[in-house]
């Protein structure tokens, strides 16, 4: 049996899409059939979208893309004012994000087990395994970990997943986890410098739920912090109402999909009639013959009045392949170069102060 | 253009396990290949579960079953004793049952429609779709309705989904929203007779989050229900430290996936050293190799300490097919009748009251 | 290191439709969702298509089906005048088909076996594997020198496919490969009973084309057997143009599918003109996203004049799963109690004599 | 309904992987997951196999490809002697390349038209559709046509698919079909002129088809032109036995892949222990779980004896995405500068003559 040491070798590197420029190849493709032609009108219309001074642009994150090395376009968009507001699952924002935000790193797995057959020689090495990738168990213990510090650090109330990602990256930069230290850029921590607001609408899904039903539980009947979903959706919906253009760009489906989906109707339901959002990119590889969610298509999202179809495109692709050629194309044409700073989490301040 | 009465004609009606032994057809897959064989496998397994009288059993839901005409199997198995506790997204409980426990049906869509080429018609005449099934917007919106009304009648502090899906139940029988009433069954309302705990980890992302954010919008500052997901988790986790052996039975990915095998990991976080779920069966048409957790399989479940692989099978298929074949198979096999009544419901309102 | 006999113990074995009465499972799916839904509707096609005593039905088979337990579903059909022309991939018919039929078997893999670590250890035991079944490679050599005697005994000359497959029935026959005599019924043998013809467009690749590759070696520059794709082209328009109204049963896509569809626009070339397939059925799991034709819809094949799409269905499963179904639910509403005998097979002997 | 003229504007244009130097990006994709990652070792296994002098480099090609804007990419690799056979389906071959070698041209269909409601228009305006392409059936009737003259043209004897398609190149050269003459480049011409010979073991199943069907039914009972795909098989295995190091390039799976696998164990029956297949790439969405042929891992044509598994990837993408980036990659590291000419076509005229 190897040991942990000689399998955690080879560190997932993120790629950065500043230094690649994919306008060409790109443009290229617009022409020709398939996803290649459905990724550059994607393409496209994420640069229209970033140019169209009233959008603002939601970035909704599903499946384990951290992980992948997709970390850097992420961080990358938020610093260069290239997304307003992220919608994802737990797993991106804690487990891997704020997991490498803390020192720690994904590595990548031999081919061998990818296949599933090392599955238990992983588990008594404590390795956990995400199909080619590999992460040590007791970095991501002290992740959870740290999460109840956060949380234990906190006045006991119902707080939007928003709010305590916040205060995640509020502890990052005051424990020096920042690259002016010698940390590592991360998403939450760039969002917290830029006004990002980070929502994670299914939050005790992940490392911070570990770490906050250990607080739970330390507090017994004592007043202590939880997660109120509904006051996300209250505050995503605010931003839709104070900012009524918006675009969607979502790297697969599930909940984080749904969920930007739906502030349309939730304006609706507070009385105000917000438009359909403008724009929307779905990268995936689910196929839409389940009837699922996530596979459905936006033109389906648009007989339920969320999704305009004059600028939608479904890109069926894995979505490390697509994703770093359709925001480095924006990145390169400079689409945000004239775009206004938004700060949307000053905007929801007042909301939950 | 059609109009609405003339595309809502045709309903959505639930296929009745009870009608229709599989087993003879199932043991023939048995010695086939593919996707037969593991079906066969899994259809065992299931079975197996039910006969192991220590293993409680937890129903995971993800994509749109319910309005598929899968609800009357998952109302048999509560009342059939054949699940204990159950892990699913917000739109197959609130937005398609109890959506159909109100009163209100899904409608078979017309081959046309699933093209997505009207969905501009479907929007106009307020009528939503999900890829091949129709639904009256203006109804779901009476759902959303329903939904703060019961908020509105609940006092004012943090709610697992689990809580407020039970005082669901308690409105559709005190609203004679039953069977005996003339009304239709429901799995909220069975699970709710059945003491059979519902949690849904990401409330707030379907019709019950209107209706709270309606409810939450209109309280202001004042005092109000909010849903606290980290409570979700902590429930679960105590069900499976007090009734370690359990066994999964997977529709699906997403969040409910992941929710019910983290409970492994919670458990020890707590202090309590609580086995892998020693059964797991998951359906799916997800691809493996875009890495995501929903179509990760339960080999590598197993590397992060969450499943044990002996008796574990995924199943790759759409699940109006594989499903009815699976718990079909378990019915007819009566794996259930020996089986005690576990009243989950009941081991928690200790923890919530 | 297992030995060979060790590992090939637990033999494939064919799914009878005959014992199994699906016709109440498939009518509960006709009102439900999804692949359910369509399959439903799929096995009302192939009924329909058996009840117009005008439509000649040909049978498309790709994916490795034979191997996966699906012989004796084609070889009823035959039986029962269920199918009137097969257009197959060379793997189904010789390497597995007539491989049984010479009295080999295949055999179920275990799980491990499946993941494609122990590939090394097969190759070694020179067993062949698909996906989760294992092949007798030395059988298998047998299977490819039958095929040579066969080619060895014939005058020299161009064959078609169907011209050839049906010298490996009368083989069959004169060598007591019978079920009169101990023998298992097999596709081909019933085929060359029944006067079905068996047309395989690209029959070098599979176990055949190795025989006949040994066959023209040994020839060297003398007279010798070849084998004419054009003529099995040119013999299936024939049946087209003297049946005109036809239906498509397809298992997968590949060269089958293309094929059979092409008839109609062959006979167009020949200057008759017949009218598009008025019925096709497709069961398949391949994505119309990539533009394959395995995967390309029935109604794109009705821009290119080949399938009417007025009676077309694609069903969206593995097919060990759909086809027992699809097919079980025709013969058990005995579609084809009434229906003529049509001995296709005699209707080419003047063309090739 | 719009005229043809006006559906048939944009045309499809063929990406240039000369244009693009894509190192730096599929060098960053090494340190990622998923796709990425695979095909970063894929463009390296590449590499290395044009940079193994003793290596043969087979190139197998299903599903639309040329239609798709690939066709110059397998132009350059001819031209720049980084492939050394071909085996194909028909469609690319002669349906794509040869039609565009003829000087008709593909077309990007809009986006209403790929979901399939608007066949019926298509078929009445005699337009062929390929998911969002679309090609004027008219034209292609010519295609057919001119395949039917140089089968006139041809001594009534079996051609293998190679012998049949260097005649196709031979046409175009002679009626100034060619770049020098102010044509366009193609395939099937780079592959005349540089000797790189084309196999299409499914001839008949084309456009190709339509000509050699209507050249038969013309003769009727004098001697005629027929396609032997056992002398395919024949040649192929030939050059396998001249070369015994191979590498395969595959896009797709079906025939071709199946074909160019199997040679290694035709050679065997022949007599000659010829080593596996030394690498091996397939960029494929199929999936594996249905036990086809396509879908079958690299690793799986291992246990047949067909494929090593020291340097074989398989790339989960649709090819318009994959593939410029693997070939673009090994072109731009110029693996091919010191790799020696092949000129197998040569290697077969005394085999054919």
């Amino acid at each position: 049996m190897p040991t942990k040491k000689e399998l955690l070798i080879s560190p997932i590197q993120h790629i950065d899409i500043k230094q690649h420029n994919v306008v060409p190849l790109v443009d290229a493709m617009q022409s020709m059939a398939y996803s290649s032609r459905d990724l550059a009108r994607a393409a496209a219309i994420y640069e229209r979208m970033l140019r169209d001074q009233d959008c603002g642009v939601i970035l909704c994150l599903a499946g384990s893309l951290i992980s992948a090395g997709l970390k850097q376009i992420f961080v990358d968009l938020i610093r260069n004012n290239m997304v307003d507001a992220i919608v994802s699952t737990g797993a991106n924002m804690v487990d891997q994000d704020f997991f490498e935000a803390l020192g720690y790193r994904h590595w990548i797995a031999d081919d061998l087990y990818r296949q599933g057959t090392e599955d238990a020689t992983l588990r008594e090495l404590m390795i956990d395994r995400i199909y080619d990738t590999l992460i040590d168990e007791e970095e991501l213990r002290l992740c959870d970990d740290t999460c109840k510090v956060i949380a234990d650090s906190l006045g006991p109330r119902p707080y939007s997943s928003r709010e305590f990602i916040r205060e995640m990256g509020a502890y990052l930069e005051k424990n020096g986890k920042t690259p002016a230290k010698g940390g590592v850029d991360s998403i939450i921590l760039a969002a917290y410098e830029m006004d990002v607001p980070i929502f994670v609408p299914a939050f005790s899904d992940c490392s911070a739920g570990f770490g906050l039903v250990a607080h739970q539980h330390e507090r017994g009947d004592k007043p202590k912090v939880s997660i109120d979903s509904v006051k996300d959706f209250y505050e995503l919906t605010q931003l839709k109402i104070a900012n009524p253009t918006t675009g969607l760009l979502m790297i697969g489906g599930g909940v984080p999909k749904n969920f930007a989906q739906d502030i349309v109707v939730s304006a609706e339901i507070l009385g105000v009639d917000a438009p359909m959002h403008k724009y929307a990119i779905q990268i995936t590889v689910a196929d839409v013959r389940d009837g699922a969610l996530s596979s459905s298509t936006l033109k389906e999202a648009s007989s339920w009045g969320k999704v305009d179809t004059t600028f939608e495109q479904m890109v069926y692709s894995e979505a490390t392949l697509a994703l770093p050629l359709i925001t480095g194309y924006a990145y390169h044409k400079k689409a945000h170069a004239q775009r206004k700073e938004r700060h949307w989490a000053r905007l929801l301040e007042p909301v939950t102060a």
